[in-house]
């Protein structure tokens, strides 16, 4: 397997007014630090447009979820893969795009993404998912995974483990996921509890505690949903503990999330307790994106995209791009499309954010405000470098390597 | 009474890069589904410059009231209406608009607003403004009504009734003021109590003890003040109930206003707890018009404008516009004004809304995002026809009806 | 001494479309109403990427600190002074920088911002800091100060007051300041205890209680910290009862804040109940800067500025400054950088200022949508006039008073 920023011709997205500029954007491969795998059964058109929206409400999807920044990106980059007009009607799309398996969709789409390399999260929804090698080698990219911390804990809960021994067998099966291969970790405390939760890590009798009280109210054959709040605070502690790449939801994302305590400011205690231990990556953050870039700017071990938002805001996404870019250092601030299910989520994410940095950071270099050797490295640190960097993925093909200055050092970030 | 969009030739706001959809842009009826009636009598400078502000500071009136974004719109546009250029210097404005009696202005004004037509609510101190009829007749626009829910139960309140009776008496002064033409209902909790109020439907019992201790306070003449945080829920819930458009006020207001808790992300509760009722409407936003964007993506039933945001921010108002487009389904957002006392607030808040979408959608086609047939389509939704599916209003010339694509089932919201 | 503002030529930094302003624009002078002074020592390469960044970790300073709009922007503005073209390398840029020593990057740098006047706050790490009478001869700017509440306090404290005489001798002490010179007084009550500070003025008994409880933790010689929340509150309304001006953090700044509890609108109720006092000036405000602005609409008494962020966004400054004049009247409305350490800093609050404002208010210009005579006027409220009203700065030279109309009354602030 190559990887795909060596392969076909790209697709052109960068418009931005740098020709220079818009010709690195459009060749340098992207490591998509945040993604999901895409399903492995044929969609019809219903279940197309509910794929499109991020509510879970069926009826609302198929009334409103076409007629959405998300479904006109989808629109516009992927018609010209299935031989159309850019602006070819929905209902000629439609009968372009419900014709491929979820295996041609697949490789129709995704190496036009031109990913260096795909993190997978497995945890949400994974049994109705292509499996990983399958997706590798359709979609013509490395994948690597990263494991939901909510999963792990639900798995070893099955395994009716005595209380006292509960933390101890999470953290084995941490450990476990990340010699597997899984490049980091992921919560979700924000949808289970908010990131209003006490940010203090919990003793081992808390936990205990929690961990009989959950334990008990499982029969066997239960299905355990973890949503006890010193239990998700156990997961964050044992996360930033392994030292290795945590990522947390935060900001916008499905219906049962409470979008208040979404917001990243509320983990700013946690930041601080964890300081000196692995990074921590606020995923999403919109619309908290600049309140995110604050804590980027003042913790060392802050991290932050505005993957899902760029494909949500589709054409009003160069805007959202621009925002991202205000207070967080440039080594902060890493690519993510959150696409799930659908391949064509995968692509636009890639489009998408090529297309709005092109316009962003080409304005800035005609305008005279940076130079233009500046904005190609700005773009090889967000595109691929910093994840590689944080990820520990030393082995990919670096376009951008030979532009890292010599006498900068590397962050003592693990 | 014809409605305004076939009357005189419109004035020309949109200048947008897509001549096409400009044209379009300018033709359109606008239902304006939030606004109040304008003052029966004249105004002398001090209180023009007043009521140009939200804010209820004779002196801050004075002062700043007339260098702000919505006095520069003001005198922008309604200068050329007055037979004077478009920057013509404030006192040749004032000098000029002074001289029209209060009827005058509105045959001035209002007719170029290009209404379909002109929802007001009438609960705001509507014993200073001008009837519905005259109104309707002078605005060459029909006029429907939305009841302020407040307003109802204080009315009821004065009838004295016993505290047990009180919730079906004000159920049926609202369903009477519907049955005599209200398309709609409005909450003004925010000012009231704020929308962190308990989210939850109020027990018969709660509601009789609240109004026994309401009623108890108010003697006779005197001019009750609905503050109760239960009655208040009682009627979100009494309005939801009905099954016919709740609108809420959100967002920025007048200075009673706590804006900490106007934030729409406040109702996600309510708005849960009430779905599979009527649809709510969340008024204005601004300045978390991104957190409603997302209730509206989220929940079927919810819908939302901009309104007095896009007056408020003038030249800027684009701006707002385009971030009101980043995550709302184009079924779910609608126009709105806000307009209160002066006639000039309704026609900056046609005119500001139609530039605004022209440059915002004209870019995305131009720049090949969007394809001009549906920022057409767009265009039509928001200008009117989701206003129109909402509240039930069949009867209006409808220019965009062609335009809906004959294979998109109409949403199930009543 | 003479103000810059007759200086040299003005480095030209405006370039919106419409060359009338940007001519106003460029020759301006500003009142920098909020800043500080700058370091009297020397500064090698990672102190000078550290006072770069608001982040108080060297380690990220020196890796990201660097890398960021802010570290841009005073490359591209510095390098030409220095001799260098703008997009000089970044260590050419540091091998010119950091050859100059404290004095004459004052002196190369200061000028250029062609201030008319400066207000320099002197109660943080002031000690580290070149003294007035030299900043000003070096910078060729008269500078004004500002004194810091809490450092007033906390010298009080260190001559160990019985605690019933502790608020008549903060009170003197505040006296003396302003009687000494200084033009306003600054509170960091968002640092030490949150803006979510109970807004009521405390009884005497209460401040007595906690000057007894505080001043009893201090021994000789010990340095003196106020945290507690009822003698901050105590000192905002010390100073607003001088009905001097109140300058207060709001918004972004040290990692050692709370962001939430920085949000403006917290002090809602704290600037309801000293209505009638002397103007509260929120500083910085981003991200919180609408709401900011809304709170300039409502209460006469209430000012904002951008600071900060402005110096912090660097390129996509002009966004931010955008969304500053949208609700906020322009009278209530000021230029600040809230500089420290650096003159380079100084320097690009005022041409970023200067450039993000012709950008914004030219392009308003050109599309018709302001007048240009209007669009002058609100550059002088904003650059100097309101600065100048509001801490009463008559003696300066000010090339736009010939522009205020003569049948505008002036607010009657203090």
């Amino acid at each position: 397997m190559r990887a795909s920023s060596e392969g076909a011709a790209p697709v052109r997205a960068a418009d931005g007014p740098s020709p220079e500029l818009n010709e690195v954007i459009d060749r340098v491969g992207l490591v998509d630090h945040h993604a999901h795998s895409v399903v492995s059964g044929t969609v019809d058109r219903d279940a197309y447009a509910f794929m499109l929206d991020e509510s879970d409400r069926p009826a609302s999807a198929r009334a409103a979820g076409l007629d959405t920044q998300v479904a006109f990106a989808v629109r516009r980059w992927c018609a010209p893969l299935l031989g159309l007009a850019p602006d070819a009607s929905l209902d000629e799309f439609l009968r372009a795009r419900l014709a491929l398996s979820a295996r041609d969709a697949v490789a129709r789409f995704l190496p036009s993404a031109r990913l260096d390399r795909l993190l997978v999260e497995t945890g949400y929804r994974g049994d109705e998912l292509m499996a990983t090698p399958q997706l590798e080698r359709l979609a013509e990219t490395p994948v690597s995974t990263v494991a939901r911390l909510e999963t792990i804990a639900e798995s070893v809960a099955t395994e009716a483990p005595a209380a006292r021994d509960f933390a101890d067998a999470v953290r084995r099966s941490i450990e476990a996921a990340l010699a597997a291969g899984a490049v980091g970790l992921k919560s979700i405390v924000a949808y289970r509890a908010g990131l209003d939760v006490d940010p203090r890590r919990p003793s081992d009798a808390e936990v205990e505690r929690a961990a009989a009280a959950w334990l008990a109210t499982l029969g066997p054959g239960s299905r355990p949903r973890l949503v006890d709040p010193v239990l998700l605070r156990f997961l964050l502690w044992a996360a930033v503990d392994t030292g290795r790449p945590l990522q947390v939801h935060t900001g916008f994302g499905d219906p049962d999330l409470h979008l208040r305590r979404s917001d990243p400011l509320l983990l700013t205690d946690f930041i601080r307790l964890a300081e000196g231990r692995g990074p921590i990556l606020l995923l999403h953050t919109y619309p908290f994106h600049r309140e995110a870039g604050y804590l980027a700017q003042m913790f060392e071990h802050v991290y932050v995209d505005v993957g899902l938002a760029v494909n949500y805001t589709g054409a009003q996404s160069p805007h959202v791009i621009a925002e991202s870019l205000e207070l967080a250092p440039f080594r902060r601030i890493l690519f993510s499309s959150d696409a799930w299910g659908l391949p064509e989520l995968h692509l636009i994410g890639s489009l998408l954010f090529r297309r709005g940095l092109s316009r962003v950071l080409g304005q800035w270099v005609v305008d005279g405000d940076w130079p233009l050797a500046d904005a190609e490295r700005v773009v090889r640190m967000i595109a691929a470098e910093n994840a590689r960097r944080v990820y520990g993925l030393s082995d990919e093909p670096d376009e951008g390597r030979g532009a890292v200055e010599p006498d900068r050092p590397a962050p003592d970030e693990s």
